[in-house]
């Protein structure tokens, strides 16, 4: 399972402050915690500074450069914020994200391309957001068209079907289960992505939502997510889930954060 | 999602205890309690007393019965022991379980007949337990077959996959998972039913791999389980994943859980 870690989200109030602040500390702080604790990319978003987007955008991926070696996923819509932090990357790189309108795909393939990024594409158009398996679908599968025509291997590519909250409406979830599995096996070698923070809104208890839809989303054939991997429960559920689904040979993964006192 | 309660189980020591001491308040209370946590049938099993099954059998039934009103299961190989016990039974029952083995076959048919259980149908034969979704799906087909022919509802069979531990072969589950998918796809109306426990022998944290496992099972299309419905954490898993399945109307009984603080 490949995990995005998406605490440094300038959404987040915490993050927002720290980023205003220039407080470099808890920032690494914050790449290291979600390192430690099993992320393979660090996503970085400072989109809520609308006009600086760019300068934080560029702070943070400095700033968590110092902290982990993990390469970096970068979040934002505005091809001129990523074109410029792009510039201070070393190593590979992910980007968070394209969709198929228009306008977003011309801005950002070209980074794709020159970088040879992974990028993530969420399930969206001219049309709007993909809502059923038929629409998700079929968005993918143009994005993915569109994508490897222009050079991007498959296996650079991250489809997320989107996930919106059961809470108003009780058949999202099943939407986007029903896509991962098709996609999946329409497109052998691709990958398919989610956040899961949408699809527990409105409801209590939300971590359990999201932690059961992650191993249901895995059982579909998920194979990367943007998740909090501070957060212990759902990470026992990942480890667990990989073990069910024979993807943890010997279950030398269980068996490792067993030991490290991960499971319980 | 149908839920057999599990915990009146001879093969548990206080349980047997129990039988052996003639508790009637332990076995009451253990009917309650199970009951309370939203069992929709009780399991009964008194299989490790052999030569006085079938007396302690009828001694559970009885017991069970001025404790609940809710259904029985009635858990074991013996014809000879559940004909005793069925004549004590009132109201529905379920027998647990059949296979395709012909002499347990011909000793467990005119039960089923005589008073129209519910049949729980393990994918084993003569050749043996079903180890591939083939195996497992063939030997479905030949169980849902024979019980039509024989004039038993589809929506009377519970067809149990059979599920072996991950730890001697990390790919059982997969295959238990694969063989729920395709039966459910294939015979529209039938059930689906799994125990949980092997799953997880030999690995540590075994309750975490067992929710997960039947989430994982849930979201290939499974609808009944054998469980403990005692524990809170499996429950917890089993109520999120009906939500996140589109199970669970308005999210009724999600909502309801949280109130009854059984999701904390």
């Amino acid at each position: 399972m490949l995990i995005v870690a998406e605490r440094i989200n300038s959404s987040r109030k915490k993050i927002s402050e720290a980023i205003q602040a220039k407080d470099a500390d808890f920032i690494r702080g914050e790449a290291k915690a979600q390192a430690e604790a099993g992320a393979d990319y660090i996503d970085v978003n400072a989109g809520s500074f609308v006009g600086q987007e760019a300068e934080y955008l560029c702070w943070l991926v400095e700033i968590v450069q110092e902290a982990t070696e993990l390469p970096l996923c970068l979040d934002s819509p505005d091809p001129a914020a990523l074109a410029a932090a792009l510039e201070l990357v070393k190593g590979p790189c992910m980007l968070n994200s394209i969709t198929l309108e228009k306008q977003r795909l011309a801005g950002m393939l070209p980074l794709v391309k020159k970088y040879r990024t992974k990028i993530i594409a969420l399930c969206q158009s001219d049309e709007g957001m993909a809502n059923t398996v038929e629409e998700k679908v079929s968005v993918a599968k143009e994005l993915i068209e569109t994508l490897t025509k222009e050079g991007v291997a498959l296996d650079d590519i991250y489809i997320d079907p989107l996930i919106y909250p059961i809470a108003t409406d009780t058949k999202s979830a099943v939407a986007a289960l029903g896509a991962i599995r098709e996609i999946m096996q329409l497109f052998p070698g691709v990958h398919t992505i989610a956040g899961l923070t949408n699809v527990s809104f409105g409801l209590p208890v939300r971590k359990l939502i999201n932690r059961t839809f992650l191993v249901a989303a895995m059982a579909h054939g998920l194979d990367s997510a943007i998740i909090d991997p501070t957060d212990r429960e759902l990470m026992a559920s990942l480890v667990a889930a990989e073990v069910v689904l024979d993807r943890d040979k010997f279950c030398a993964g269980y068996i490792t954060a067993y030991r490290e006192g991960k499971l319980a």
